[in-house]
């Protein structure tokens, strides 16, 4: 099973959940943030896994389904924590509704993406919950570490990747060893398959901390430079901060520390900063570090079959992706 | 096993836990809510009806203790969403830390008390989980539709009813029920410990109602007259409002409609119709008929013991309480 039949599969079961359902005001917000979108990748990435190791993936589909709902209820929840009003070109649900709606509509998609967790065969419950329950435990550590970083200016690299690996990384990995349990597959494969997601995970944001300073505008589909205009503690700001020395390290100072300043002079100016510190090539080579851990983890999995080589393939475009 | 003895073992349960951990911002939240007191009547009726069906009641402990986590969950969020500032004498978390605070560290509760849930013998996990992935979410649309009623004028008895069963009943009888699976009581007994819950739980909201109007305010701990001041739509103002004609009806009106009056005034006119149209009486008859109704079910067990009569003391001192 390839990427595309997997997410047209996930898109076309999404499409069939019913929210038209009372109370109104609690799920509507469910089904608005749900229709929305989203390439689908941890629901998809869910079945391919499993698809390895058995042709009858169906049992998997309400746990991937869980797994979609339980990351959107982050993305609906950070976005009122963030105070954001757009998400995919669509306007987000405190905005579209109100706060109180937000909290308990998402509150609510937690709850709903358990219960679709549940629904897998009996032998698989246990272990399925207990990655689930904790990757998502983690999923808000993540935030919070995200949250705390922003109130201090002596974040480390390590810190960093460990709050990302919380973060972001954790929830594909997790998807991935829950695809793999349901499969049937060994606790060694379903370990290996759990690092190759980790490390995509990781490779991913550290693609997507890139594409925020050097990507394209108009592929990209947000602003180029957010991470740099707000300071946020990316690798590539704690590297050049960590490489800087000199006048360099004061004008990046300068930058971090001025309260007001035209944005895109900021942007303008600390990315030649990084471009003379060689920060573009550090975080490049970071990402293909690990792009290549998750290939390496990949290729020791006891079985080697048509979907092994379409997930490298999955994680070859996520690397190379420009959006 | 008796109230005092089953909330004596889940204090000192959740007294073991250990909140020291990190990120402190996500956890000392959660340490804040569950070390602050509460009569911790969900899980303790949990380990007593599981001690209705067996001495083995210590893995119905983490269950339990899930319980009052969700259960502490929804009080953070719903004061967030109230802009309550004191919970049991003490600042409610959005006020102590702030509101992003407050929203993911109930998120994470509500993910922790899914953990502790799972912690259960294999065999019970699906039944289990079934129930409480239910009453959970059921919680939230009790909590919407309550949300929706404020903005309503033409609720009727029956929808407030319905809403207070799911805002509060079946949270009591799930956890009841949960207690009654964890026993390995039939699936008869199951069903019927459910509706001593969910009747119980209405008495017990129908007797809190009561007293936020005829309450002393010293052992009620509250401010008396909050839902008069607020026009909540309770039962005994909807059926003061079915009740009223001619100039009382036009009093009544008059003070729902009131947008500036002197609190104290407006509490005591409106009780002096709800006494007049004899409100009172009404509602503690409702409260009474669903009391009967929960110990009726509670006689129909295949079990009569000692934790049953302890159940039904229970329910009675919940009814005549008087806080």
């Amino acid at each position: 099973m390839n990427f595309a039949e997997a997410s047209t599969l996930i898109n076309d079961e999404i499409e069939k959940l019913n929210w038209n359902i009372e109370p109104e005001g609690l799920y509507a917000p469910v089904q608005h943030i749900l229709s929305n979108g989203g390439k689908r990748l941890r629901p998809s990435i869910l079945l391919m896994t499993s698809s390895i190791f058995t042709q009858e993936t169906s049992h998997a589909i309400a746990p991937a389904i869980g797994v979609e709902i339980f990351h959107n209820s982050t993305l609906l929840h950070d976005d009122l924590m963030d105070g954001a009003t757009l998400r995919r070109n669509q306007e987000t649900v405190h905005v579209k509704w109100n706060d109180n709606t937000a909290i308990l509509s998402g509150d609510a998609m937690i709850l709903l993406a358990s219960k679709f967790m549940c629904n897998c065969p009996s032998q698989y419950l246990k272990p399925v919950l207990e990655v689930y329950n904790k990757i998502a435990l983690e999923v808000c550590d993540g935030q919070q570490y995200d949250m705390d970083f922003e109130q201090r200016t002596d974040v480390t690299i390590n810190e960093y990747l460990q709050m990302i690996e919380l973060k972001t990384a954790v929830l594909l990995a997790g998807s991935i060893k829950i695809g793999a349990i349901l499969g049937g597959a060994s606790v060694g494969d379903q370990d290996k398959l759990y690092r190759f997601g980790v490390n995509l995970g990781l490779a991913f944001q550290m693609v997507d901390d890139l594409l925020d300073v050097y990507g394209d505008e108009a592929t990209f589909g947000k602003e180029i430079g957010g991470d740099i205009a707000s300071n946020k503690k990316t690798f590539m700001l704690i590297s050049a901060m960590d490489r800087a020395s000199g006048q360099t390290r004061e004008k990046l100072q300068g930058w971090l520390h001025a309260e007001t300043f035209n944005r895109d002079e900021k942007i303008k100016e600390v990315t030649a900063i990084y471009n003379a510190l060689g920060i573009k090539q550090l975080a490049e080579e970071k990402a293909e570090a690990y792009f290549h851990q998750s290939l390496e983890a990949l290729s020791q999995l006891s079985v080697q079959n048509e979907t092994v080589t379409q997930l490298a393939d999955l994680a070859t475009q996520m690397l190379k992706r420009n959006n």
